[in-house]
């Protein structure tokens, strides 16, 4: 069974790697980008039987700094 | 209104960030992680109208590697 989880930085949390791309988009002359946020997406491959409450503690305890980060967990 | 875009590299490509995400959860007691990839989420905030067609050239563009990574555009 496969698990999806995205982490994005919490609103209000500065972002400048999607800063940075927004910038690069408007060099290269797409003037329609008001905003861009980054955030990484961890695909995991599980053994079967595996509890969502276990990828949450994943989370929990390293793919996410629950500080600064939010994550969405989505189980397929 | 919004894009997402999700990179990640192709299939066959190594991952060693992925690799070394396997190992950090199995070092920290996660047994049944048989395999990671991870990959990045472009959360895109654009003007009403632009189409999907634009988001795909910023991909081709800047977004991803072609060579190396695959994505996929969800619009919302």
């Amino acid at each position: 069974m496969k698990a999806r989880v995205t982490v994005m930085l919490k609103n209000g949390v500065l972002d400048p790697q999607g800063e940075a791309v927004r910038h690069a988009l408007g060099a290269l002359g797409f003037d329609g980008v008001e905003g861009v946020r980054q955030g990484k997406v961890i695909e995991l491959d599980l053994v079967q039987g595996t509890s969502q409450a276990t990828v949450k503690e994943m989370c929990d305890k390293l793919l996410a700094n629950a500080v600064i980060e939010s994550y969405t967990i989505e189980m397929a």
